[in-house]
């Protein structure tokens, strides 16, 4: 049984590799939900999507989000209706939001629902959001704290980061399967997510961060930062502006109470020793997911860790 | 100040030579909402839309309903989630119902939301759901009582109609404005809908029967029967499972306690006599509206009656 904890794009690339080596029913992923947002009245859950969507064959791989050739009619009409209209959902992808919606409203949990979806996007994997509960990234900025889509999609990331902050994580409860599918695993992998929004608040829910330090699972992350800088992404700036050197380093030390293997880019070499004094293991190898190939590689030096 | 009285398509048709004649601003429609359906948890008032996109000049005419040009990928994605998507809902009418659902989430009330959409859509006419309280029109077949939607557009019409039923009629209040509109009108005009489900569930509202009565206002209906079948919908299925006779006479039969005047096809001269022993005026002449010409020739006999 292997476990992933999962953010959004980066974590997708790499779990398409996986599935390709792994049998996909021995698979769970836990998925980051503080990106969840409200828009238009409907639930928005972005990084359980980009997951489904990927996994499923669908998603704009361009865009790493959306469903792949969708159009954006529902969404150009409902500009006429909201001054503010800047998440781009496509027509196909609302489908998706408006049954997730619906069946939120009937009580079903976001577990229930994402099962659902993946049922319906013939996905044999187990995808879990990270709790069912309320739970919302934001980010302090001069501005004043906005959720953290704000922050990335509609001022695209531009603000100086001040702070980051979890609302409601005190009171949110891990989904079901998450602490067992943690505890019983024989490998988990954090994959090259960002350690703050996507890794950072799946460490936040109760009791994540215990069962990942006392479970017999080897526990492996690969390094989403290259060469002192995110594959794709704002972790650069939300390390810098929580304080934190921009390295791969920095990763493995916000990591390092319960990992034993770290994955390092071959251009971040020279940083092995000092993760090592961490008392983490070390692999370098090519952590750039260029293709499928270089994706199924990476998988398997998790694999082989 | 005129007051219109209207279901969906045969209405719309009638008042887009009406608002073509006289100030839009004098015109308030009030519009049926026992067609109301929630799918998929949207909200949809398809009569309101009818009238409104149809006003708006963005109807697709052929259909008479939904968005010209509009595309289905919303749908069509949907019903991979839903076994039953019967209810045809294009990707731009899509953004129509997730905004009229949020603001009723919201709390705001559906007279309220269809004023905003309105404004949305240039129009200065105004449109009043005919409540803003629940009230579902239902079919008795020999399946059962159906909702009023899935009568005319999932079994397509084809039971035999065993009765009407208004749920929730004896607590639906008027919605703002509606009756003011009638008892402060010139002329009250009742389109030529559908006598039981589209007028008749107006006329089951609260107080609307009453100040119709009561009201100085000109009250003039035009038939929706020629000569013997209606232009459009299943109004002789209605008319005859509820066993009255097809025919414009049944039509003026049932709003003989407050109608002046009936305008009547030429197809049905032969009606004249026996309308007129119900005390009520008649005129004949051409009513079916092919174009916009006969349209306002329409709307003009109305208004000189």
């Amino acid at each position: 049984m292997i476990t992933a904890l999962a953010g959004g794009v980066g974590a997708a690339r790499f779990l398409t590799g996986l599935v390709k080596i792994v049998n996909e029913k021995d698979l769970s992923i836990i998925v980051n939900t503080g990106d969840d947002i409200g828009m238009f009245g409907l639930h928005i859950s972005p990084d359980i999507d980009i997951i489904a969507y990927t996994l499923a064959g669908i998603v704009d791989e361009e865009k790493g989000w959306g469903i792949r050739g969708d159009t954006f009619h529902c969404l150009e009409t409902l500009r006429k209706f909201y001054r503010e209209a800047w998440f781009n959902l496509g027509d196909k992808d609302f489908a998706t939001h408006i049954f997730r919606t619906n069946l939120l409203k009937k009580g079903l949990r976001l577990s229930e629902v994402t099962a659902q979806i993946s049922h319906v996007l013939g996905l044999n994997v187990k995808i879990l959001p990270m709790t069912d509960d309320k739970f919302e990234t934001r980010i302090i900025t001069e501005m004043g704290s906005v959720h953290f889509q704000e922050y990335l999609v509609k001022r695209e990331a531009k603000d100086e980061v001040l702070g980051v902050e979890f609302l409601d994580a005190e009171n949110a409860n891990p989904a079901p399967s998450v602490i067992e599918s943690i505890r019983e695993a024989k490998l988990v992998t954090i994959c090259p997510s960002n350690p703050i929004v996507s890794i950072g608040t799946i460490l936040a829910v109760k009791g994540v961060r215990d069962a990942l330090r006392r479970t017999d699972a080897k526990r492996v992350a690969i390094s989403p930062i290259i060469a002192g800088a995110p594959v794709k992404g704002p972790a650069d700036k939300l390390l810098r502006g929580l304080g934190f050197e921009v390295s791969a380093y920095s990763v493995a030390k916000l990591y390092s109470d319960f990992l034993d293997t770290f994955i390092l880019d071959t251009a971040d070499a020279a940083e092995k020793d000092k993760v090592e004094k961490l008392g983490i293991e070390v692999k370098v190898t090519n952590t750039l997911m260029k293709n499928l190939e270089t994706k199924i590689a990476l998988a398997r030096a998790v694999l082989e860790s």
